[in-house]
């Protein structure tokens, strides 16, 4: 995975050697110390924010951009780092995270099923007669729906940002940012090994994911696979479990793939440190999958949103009948982005080769 | 588009100038004479297959099969034929052909609905739990609606085939089995040069319909161009006009593969006759364009069945948003259908320079 050396510069390898006595834990304790910082200003952002709904909402995503480097970060640098310590605060990250998320998700998902049926009118060619009065009563209600949603989620963000649990983790973050709690080891590792080697076995353990996944079948444009469960009778409860369980392993890959696109920033840290050009392609590719996984999740989530919609009682067939549009089209956007995923692992994998 | 004579044949060249002296009239005539024959071979089992309706079903097939290659055929090389008599016959073949056709294409609509539910409610593998109440009773509905509209349409065919106006198309295929009617130019004109120049017009109109339609968006896999229109307001009638104003130029094109691949036959026959080694590669790349645009009229016709179905008044909600799962099913193969097309059209091509 390390970049190789042109072999211009074989006359500069004494130079190289000695810048690269850099150690695995100044590399990633100057990658912690840098997003601890963001967080540190972004939650400081999001104070000042007052009224402006705005400036708090980009406050937030800057704030869990951070917050997910840094879980990511001590979870494939665990190894380096003082894990009684990195561990409670991995966890505590993920619990802000994921309850600084919910506002965002519930908004963008309504935004995307918007989008959805305004592109399912025809909107956008003159062909196109505007909504259905089924689509448009469709849309009212995942709006009341999401709307509703999206305000206990701020609530719920607020009141988090409040809590002793949350001032908690920010004390941890401002211990971040002043000094790393790293193993001994890793303040006599060379980064240029021991990074490479715990990124390494980040990207085996997403290669492993990624390989159980039925890419051959995704492969194929059409497959309609994604759509299986769209009618399976489920025995009770909200969402789809035949849908959810189809869908899990490529949620997981998603995860993994971020994961180890956080482990390359850090090398990319490292091999500035020891000079090395770094190659850009892998973080490229590695976006563009993440980016398709993303999709992935969204649609999906989208379609059980239409799905749980559809089961609100006493709405007319009508409106029914939209959302049954509506979810068929988010779960062809599933597949779609499956399509995508398996191509883009496929260049991925190419270059790392 | 005539097949290229190996060098080695040029030693034959004079018995193949020879035997290229068969007339375009000639392999016209025996061609419909071929047809004309299995039509009325179909006609007598249809009468004798009593109560059988498989058997029935069967020879009205084969009947629609030869009605189809008479007037496909009478089309492409209609400068070879007595017009006046031929026009005549071409006209009502196609009523009949679409008379008989009907009840076949209810049975295969509700054939194709029924089978995508199942797919729908994950039958198929080990994981699907059965059909949702709403899945159950769509399929129900549309049992209900295309099995009226089937039996409809079999005594619709039935009264056809017993009306004095059947009784004059079978009196003229009778004459096409005996003596075909052919203008007097196709008694002396080559088979050889005729025929290829007729089919290559067929052609032209072929491709110059396929080259106006959006084969760039369709060969790019998800799309999502098909359901466009999937829920735009239609000012009133039972067809959505949108779809069906994007579906047109797509069902134009597979009559036209039709007529080319019925010219082809004719060709074979003539590359036979002049014993030239036919290239069966045209022949089967044609079939396989057709297929797809025959897949892309079921699926549409079945999106609008399931549209259809979905304003019958006072059905259930659930009912209504299985509907129209099943409706952006459908579309979804429309798209696929287009995609496959644009493959095939594109080997064809291939193929064919």
């Amino acid at each position: 995975m390390t970049a190789a050396r042109p072999p211009e510069e074989a006359a500069r390898l004494e130079t190289v050697t000695a810048v690269a006595a850099v150690t695995a834990g100044e590399v990633l304790a100057g990658y912690l110390h840098c997003q601890a910082t963001e967080f540190l200003r972004s939650l400081r952002l999001h104070g000042e924010s007052g009224s402006d709904a705005e400036d708090a909402t980009e406050a937030a995503r800057l704030l869990r951009r951070s917050a997910r480097r840094i879980a990511g970060t001590v979870h494939v640098y665990r190894p380096l780092t003082d894990v009684d310590w990195t561990d409670q605060l991995r966890t505590e990250l993920v619990w802000l995270s994921q309850t600084l998320g919910r506002e965002h998700a519930y908004a963008a998902r309504l935004a995307r099923l918007r989008g959805a049926l305004h592109r399912l009118s025809g909107e956008d060619d003159r062909a196109g007669g505007g909504l259905t009065v089924g689509a448009a009563r469709a849309g009212a209600l995942l709006d009341r729906q999401l709307t509703l949603a999206r305000t206990r989620a701020h609530s719920a963000a607020l009141q988090a940002l409040g809590s002793s649990r949350f001032h908690a983790v920010a004390d941890a973050v401002a211990v971040l940012a002043s000094e790393v709690p790293l193993a001994p080891a890793a303040r006599e590792l060379p980064a240029g090994e021991a990074l490479p080697h715990l990124a390494e076995q980040a990207h085996r353990r997403l290669a492993e994911a990624v390989e159980a996944l039925p890419l051959s079948v995704a492969g194929l444009p059409y497959n309609a696979e994604a759509l299986t469960h769209g009618l399976a009778a489920t025995p009770s409860g909200d969402a789809p479990p035949a849908e959810g369980r189809q869908d899990a392993p490529w949620h997981q890959a998603r995860r993994l793939v971020r994961l180890r696109r956080y482990a390359q920033e850090v090398l990319d840290e490292q091999q500035r440190a020891d000079e090395i050009t770094a190659e850009p392609t892998l973080s490229v590719r590695l976006l563009g999958a993440g980016q398709a996984l993303d999709r992935h999740r969204d649609a999906a989530e989208a379609a059980a949103a239409a799905a749980h919609a559809a089961r609100t009682p006493r709405i007319a067939p009508a409106t029914a009948y939209a959302l049954g549009v509506l979810h068929a089209d988010q779960r062809h956007e599933v597949e779609a982005a499956r399509y995508a995923f398996g191509r883009s692992w496929q260049r991925l994998t190419a270059a790392a080769t």
